[in-house]
């Protein structure tokens, strides 16, 4: 099997890690046009070489895990050199701009739309690790415009990985997404930049700090590369989460104002409430 | 030794659990206005006996491990019933209003304000676990008003339980926590309360949080017993943090109905510099 792979991150360099230990008889290309990117993930035997557009051709699946707004300039381009018996996926964090980008392009069919709900804060091949998948979900999008046979293939290969499968359609996604990922990375980054702003004397930061802000605020290590592009596609959705969760926190602020804490506390208490979603995540994965 | 443990739940649990696998010759005493916790300790092994004030007088150290509106009532208490060389020390997340509920105590000598910044999202005497204060910082306030031997006596078992000392003001102490802990407990409540409102069908949470948003909204989790008190009590300081946060949102939501992404990937890459800042808890911890 001959598996190209655009974009050699922690995404691309992590499902191709995985891919590696699981058949024999896979040949792993890559294309990066970050060319430190690209020698680096051949180094670490990521991939078997480099490669270039022309070379797609002899490819049976590619996996394009770049930046969202790259992505729909690449992804035309890649379905255009493909063979018919190629399956071209995404792994983007928004879905609707890329299932537009391709609706009309006579290898539509060739193509999957796929969010793998997995990652961690770190970026580039020296990120990618195994088993990033095994058991997180992967939201596949309008999988109905996809060749059944493909389909297929692309399915033996997330049931390998060890993924769960949910479909939704694109704009569905978009809009949940927004609440369950966008924003948290948000009030992640904001959460940052409020303490570093206030905190001058970064040793009180390092001898204040427990772990509770550790994971409040891990996210805001993330990717500026990656997460603009991703606030951009889904702009509408991710103003009306930041105006719902501004709101919250204007509500809070304004119970404290009043002395309101049996309000606060019942606040509290129901949101305590994720306890039992957050056990659903974990009990699912 | 004769320890008093006054709330046995997650810090104060945690404490004399790490207490008696360090000291052959401990004795701990446990009381807790929670019958059911009281007697789960002692079931656990957390505590050898059930006490009551009446039995302060023969206690060598007194952790007062209670929610930090209950401990203004409590601590000048347990002053009143202690022998000349006990030493007290609280463990509240507020600093300020415990020191002045015991200024003009005539044991004042005998108290020390302390604030262990280690913990967990859970509570109670079930939540105890060994090794919570190992390489964690503890904030001890006022150290001047306690006398020279009990904190010679105090340090060495903080020293034992492996936590560095740092030595603020109760003032200072406040202030700087409001950012580094208590912003991060509302941000994160807030973040839960935002997604469950919106998101009814639960199940769409399941499918589509990852490790991102897990990590994010981990402190909502935490108990409305122990924080509402925090809040109440360091309420200028937390509502000033409040403020600085949402102002810092709805600049990064003004950023994006302008369409100003290039600003947006600045802030976030000016914001990734808390890696840094992180590692330095990470090699400090």
């Amino acid at each position: 099997m001959n598996v190209f792979v655009i974009g050699i991150g922690l995404i691309g360099g992590s499902m191709v890690k995985d891919l590696r230990s699981l058949y024999d008889d896979i040949k792993i290309f890559g294309l990066d046009v970050n060319k430190a990117h690209a020698e680096k993930a051949l180094s670490l035997g990521l991939i078997d070489a480099q490669t270039d557009y022309d070379e797609l051709k002899k490819a049976d699946v590619v996996i394009v895990s770049i930046p969202v707004d790259v992505q729909l300039e690449v992804l035309p381009k890649v379905l255009d050199h493909i063979d018919d018996d190629t399956v071209v996926m995404d792994v983007g964090s928004t879905k609707l701009k890329v299932c537009n980008v391709v609706k009309d392009h006579p290898k539509r069919r060739n193509f999957l739309a796929t969010h793998p709900i997995a990652g961690t804060e770190f970026s580039g091949p020296e990120a990618a690790i195994n088993g990033l998948f095994k058991g997180k979900t992967n939201i596949i999008c309008e999988v109905e415009k996809t060749a059944f046979k493909l389909q297929e293939k692309a399915l033996k290969i997330f049931a390998d990985l060890g993924m769960r499968i949910r479909y939704m359609d694109p704009v569905a996604h978009d809009k949940h997404i927004a609440y369950v990922s966008h924003l948290s990375h948000i009030s992640s980054f904001m959460l940052g930049k409020t303490v570093i702003e206030k905190e001058k004397n970064e040793r009180d930061i390092f001898d204040m700090a427990g772990s509770g802000f550790e994971s409040t605020v891990r996210l805001a290590k993330s990717s500026p590369a990656m997460w603009t592009p991703i606030f951009k596609q889904n702009k509408e959705n991710v103003i009306e989460t930041l105006e719902e969760y501004i709101m919250n926190l204007e509500h809070f602020k304004q119970l404290m104002i009043d002395d309101n804490f049996e309000k606060i506390f019942e606040e509290m208490q129901d949101t305590n409430h994720i306890k039992e979603i957050l056990n659903g995540i974990i009990v699912n994965a």
